[in-house]
């Protein structure tokens, strides 16, 4: 296993020096340090090969400070695993994507084959010369996952996963420490390294895909709430007499504009959309992502579609602006990528219904991220856990 | 002004010391200080009047550890400005109630009138020999505040109060620090201190009374959102069809299930309930408390009421009990003193609609601490500032 930080300190410049390589006198002003004690644990990270010197600084005035960075050699993984596919990336210290495979992949095979996959695509970056050893790498499933133990814990869409050690078979696997989380969590810390959150302390990001779930972060960290099921806002109701949700109860989030609900639709109004009928002829089925194509070709059966369905689901997201007071909300997923007429729908929808207050400085944006949101913030996760004070 | 800890370990001493007072070597167990450190604070502290020696602990099996508590003369005050009330209680450093007073008080007279209230009822406590010198203030009020700056914004129900520098003119009229914040967030301090949610980090308190409001705690703090809205939930909605709101949107909770709406169908529901009728006859209005003294006398024109409110109530929970995975609910305000029946359509409806993950360990529980739960609050919020490191 690679070496780890000594101490608290060490550990909270390896976390600065991740967001960026700075100067010493940099440095000094972000960590309550003494210079000489700065200096001691920067010369004792360097020691350790965590961190290099980088030339010298601009002058703040004075003599020019030494530049130093995170060790080159850093590699860190992330691994996203989805419904029905896999994203694995390798990114240096400073948590650049250095080399990203994704392949289909059903879930429902089940943890030996999912887990045996994403480790043939790591080796694959490997063989591209990426890295000979990893500091670390998270995980993420597309459910539910005790955070401290690493193992999914009774996850709908997952049979074959329940309490399975994730987190170990991995670890073992690269030789490296792990963790493992809820795929929305991993896109939500991917959003708050690289993408629009990264000012944010307290933001929501809602995932509408295959499933729909909210990754909760509170003061930059994720909260997990008590069984680790905080988000799941996939069967919070819009009302009593919608479809029958796959959960049992009636009229869910997801069972109006899950994936599998909006494909059921697409069906439903493809006597009246060109394209879709087309296309379901050819095909046989036919996916949100369908949806998605009509509406871009102007088809107003697939728009009206997409309006109602952001119109539900801004109703519960208003409820969620009213309750949490985020600071920013970030839609993300398959489904969003229905774009900005689901934007306009859901924003419409939230700034009638949530309170003022709590709208007034809200942006509701899209992710910009797209797919290396998860493996980002795999390796986010990671860091936090390896640049810790063991 | 008072004196403060002079660095956070004797800052961390003082908030240990408020939760019971303690041996020195119990102390040594619950923080990170080597023996001769933790003295040499614990002695500074006796000798800024802050700490006091109590005798030696039972012996656990070595030399007999010398007790310390707070000092017997620390003295705090909360004060919990209600809707149409005003509770002043003055407690030690323990936050153990010494003298509780309560008035009728409507928070629309503005803040001059009301707040001049709160500190004469202060001035009556400290006649009756309760204090001489208070060492700190926490001040709820019914509605969002900045709790940085210390002021009401925007708050629909305290017309005048908007910006009013709350904070600033209790801590002149008192000669101490100040803090102020949201009635339902003192609430839930109350409960995180004192109630039953003493050895709980992440819960929620949910008030129903005139309005309805939620306190969210996080790690043991409460979470306030960008603009201190957060737990915002009145305003949430039930269904499209439902009642209009003081807001302006239809079918929000408050208008089902507020204090103002339950008056209202006790009026309706009036003719069809003795108990009711006779007592509209009698004063010319009812009120929630009214149809819990009807649901008590086994009315069931009362206990129908109750039990659609529960339900519609228990559909609003069940969505943030999904999203947060809380590992407590605590239901408190006036409308639950309508007691066992409400809970029990509450606990149906979370039980049936919420996560089984989220469910699973969750208590949903009355409140036991009734109108001292704001006071204590009061008192630990500002316990919390003046115990840290200025």
């Amino acid at each position: 296993m690679p070496v780890r930080p000594e101490n608290v300190h060490q550990a909270a410049l390896l976390r600065l020096l991740r967001d960026g390589g700075r100067s010493r006198a940099e440095l000094g002003d972000d960590i309550e340090l003494s210079r000489s004690k700065l200096n001691l644990e920067l010369d004792r990270l360097i020691e350790m090969g965590l961190v290099e010197q980088a030339g010298l600084a601009a002058s703040r005035g004075g003599r020019r400070s030494g530049m130093v960075r995170l060790s080159p050699h850093m590699r860190f993984v992330g691994i996203d695993i989805g419904a029905t596919s896999v994203d694995v990336a390798v990114t240096n210290g400073e948590l650049e994507i250095l080399g990203h495979l994704s392949e289909p992949c059903d879930v429902r095979e089940g943890p030996v084959v999912v887990l045996d996959r994403a480790v043939d695509l790591v080796g694959k970056l490997r063989e591209q010369g990426l890295f000979s050893q990893l500091h670390g790498a998270g995980i993420g499933v597309p459910g539910p996952v005790s955070f401290r133990e690493g193992v999914p814990v009774a996850p709908p869409i997952m049979p074959g996963w329940d309490r399975y050690p994730v987190k170990e078979a991995i670890s073992q696997e690269l030789g490296c420490p792990a963790v493992v989380d809820n795929d929305v969590n991993l896109m939500a810390m991917g959003e708050l390294h690289a993408g629009l959150a990264r000012q944010v302390d307290d933001f929501l990001l809602i995932k509408i895909g295959t499933g729909i779930g909210c990754g909760i972060v509170v003061d930059g960290k994720i909260y997990r709430g008590v069984s680790g099921s905080a988000g799941d806002i996939g069967h919070m109701r819009v009302d009593d007499q919608g479809p029958t949700c796959t959960c049992g109860n009636s009229g869910c989030l997801e069972a109006y504009f899950g994936g599998a609900a909006l494909a059921r639709e697409a069906v439903r109004i493809a006597p009246r959309s060109p394209y879709l009928s087309e296309r379901l002829a050819q095909v046989g089925h036919l996916s949100a992502e369908d949806v998605a194509e009509a509406a871009a070709l102007g088809d107003p059966a697939a728009i009206r579609l997409i309006r109602d369905g952001g119109r539900q689901a801004g109703q519960v997201l208003a409820g969620l602006v009213s309750f949490f007071n985020p600071g920013l909300m970030i839609i993300a997923g398959g489904v969003a990528r229905l774009g900005h007429v689901l934007l306009a729908e859901i924003r419409s929808v939230v700034y009638r219904r949530s309170l003022p207050l709590a709208t007034g400085n809200l942006p509701i944006v899209l992710s910009e991220l797209g797919d290396t949101a998860g493996v980002i913030g795999g390796a986010r996760l990671i860091t936090d856990h390896v640049f810790s004070a063991s």
